[in-house]
């Protein structure tokens, strides 16, 4: 009788490599196989960025499936090309499993990065596989912006208006969901507190499968002069822009709670504090921009407004309260 | 007292930062500290590769200080650039760091990346840093060749010869040093078991310090057919590019043994079989190419020929033996 062969890496890359249909040559001259991918020349500068999804740090295997952590991690990583106001052009993806994984774990993961690949028309050209304490997806993204025309976080400007691509807060929620049990998995379904409105299933879709704005940037691109999506939270992310562009940032109290009642009612009924959902929660993967109000994006909600100074505040009834940077993957623990 | 707040993620990013000269703007517009880094339009098509080296996997912190580790794993990511005939352009290093890293361990892991960088011309231009459950390096490398030019496995043609750019197997016996206690780390200095030659340091170089061998494809690239670098072994390289190529890659024992009768001879002192540390060692990040006889690299190893099949095989007086891919990372239990 022949002794089978464990499943092993090679094994791995080829149920991957089905799942991952080669793109298009017009981007790839030489697809996964190879010691490298070769990618055409790019038709301007080239926007790079590289983000990591570990196992018991970023997600856990009880909220996710290995497809929805595999596709969410994609999605996190195609952010920052939207947050560079790029448009994508490829990906690489390494990924670690632990020595348990088998060809059903394989066919997972390929199948959560390729319909995430799909939607955002980043093809995964290449990649890594290698054993690990649990899984992790690192994922580095290749994007491209005209020449001297990505958008940074360092134009802000004084008199301009702060925008969010959509409410924060919400992806906060639903990590809150998880980790208090207030949500559990059941399949495809979930199961919630039964004293719990019907927003619990925003929340959860907020964190369990976030998008990449790549759309939205492509249209805020044309209009922001400060750009970066909100990874970390809401008040870290203001001080990020604050820091790079020398300027004060005001997010304004009024602003927040107007735009953002559904999510502050929510955080009430957790019995939180609605506005440190709001400016602490983390993975929300909204746009942060700023703009002259002139160029305010359909859509966009304003929260506040660039000033002279430095740091970032938050303005209640005509006071400046400061806000710390706040979540720190390395300090939370989950 | 003011409490000391704990050491975290962008304390280390700061720390890298430092260490991580920003690159000349030649390469790099916008360089770390964005949510992308932005490289200037590249001069030809792009290769782009990721590699990762995991704490208990791939290497063992008794083996290796952290910048050894970090260095070791950068040039294993750049090795894949030389095996397609790249030139480097730049990188991006994703860090998994467990949850007590300090500030030492920052500066350590900077110091090895950026020797490597400085080194290989390959500078790092953006990354991530994770909270994981040991210390990890995915790094992304991205390299430019001109059009049409990167060389693939699927090159080689029967008729041609089969080259390595130095011994393979090395690294193989530098690892059974280490797995074997044969071989202890004394701070920068090596205590080797008394009954061994001299042969010891060469075997721990090759594992612990390997090199990427971007200026031997710069000449080799010129030259070869097909092109891979050793980075599983030697075998297992050789099956890739039959594979790739359609042909059936000969290996000649006579030739083997007559170029590799220094590390053949280490093998015995060690009571291993001297064809199979040869053949199944791993790590060497050896350049295996295949090309025409008159072509031969000045100082190529000439181990074998490539003929009309497919496979690999192993020539012994006159008979072909197969040769089993061999080595596989999540396989080989270290």
């Amino acid at each position: 009788v022949a002794r089978r062969r464990p499943f092993g890496e090679f094994d791995g890359i080829d149920v991957l490599r089905q799942r991952l249909t080669t793109p298009s040559n017009e981007v790839a001259v030489v697809g996964i196989g190879d010691d490298g991918a070769v990618l055409r020349r790019p038709s301007g500068e080239l926007v790079v960025s590289v983000d990591a999804s570990i196992e018991g740090v970023h997600f856990d295997l009880a909220w996710l499936s290995l497809t929805q952590a595999a596709e969410r991690s994609f999605h996190a990583a195609v952010s920052d090309l939207a947050a560079m106001g790029a448009d994508a052009l490829a990906s690489v993806c390494a990924i670690e499993l632990p020595p348990h994984a088998d060809r059903r774990a394989f066919a997972e993961i390929g199948k959560g990065q390729a319909r995430a690949a799909g939607l955002l028309g980043c093809p995964i050209v290449g990649g890594n596989v290698t054993k690990g304490s649990g899984f992790g997806f690192t994922t580095t993204v290749f994007g491209t912006v005209p020449r001297g025309r990505s958008i940074l976080r360092s134009g802000a400007e004084p008199g301009e208006e702060v925008w969010l691509s959509h409410q924060a807060g919400w992806a906060g929620l639903g990590l809150h969901l998880l980790q208090q049990r207030l949500a559990t998995r059941r399949g495809r379904a979930w199961d919630f507190a039964p004293h719990l409105g019907r927003w619990t299933h925003a929340a959860i879709r907020a964190w369990t499968a976030p998008r990449a704005k790549l759309r939205e940037s492509a249209t805020w691109r044309r209009k922001a002069s400060a750009l970066i999506d909100t990874s970390d939270s809401l008040a870290s992310e203001a001080n990020h822009v604050a820091k790079a562009s020398g300027v004060l940032m005001v997010l304004d109290h009024a602003l927040l709670t107007s735009t953002h009642r559904p999510v502050t009612r929510a955080a009430i009924e957790l019995g939180l504090d609605p506005l440190t959902v709001v400016l602490y929660g983390g993975e929300d993967y909204a746009l942060l921009g700023t703009g002259p109000e002139k160029n305010r994006p359909v859509g966009a909600l304003t929260v506040g407004r660039v000033e002279r100074g430095r740091g970032a505040v938050l303005l209640v009834e005509g006071k400046h309260q400061p806000l710390r940077p706040g979540f720190d993957h390395l300090q939370v623990a989950r």
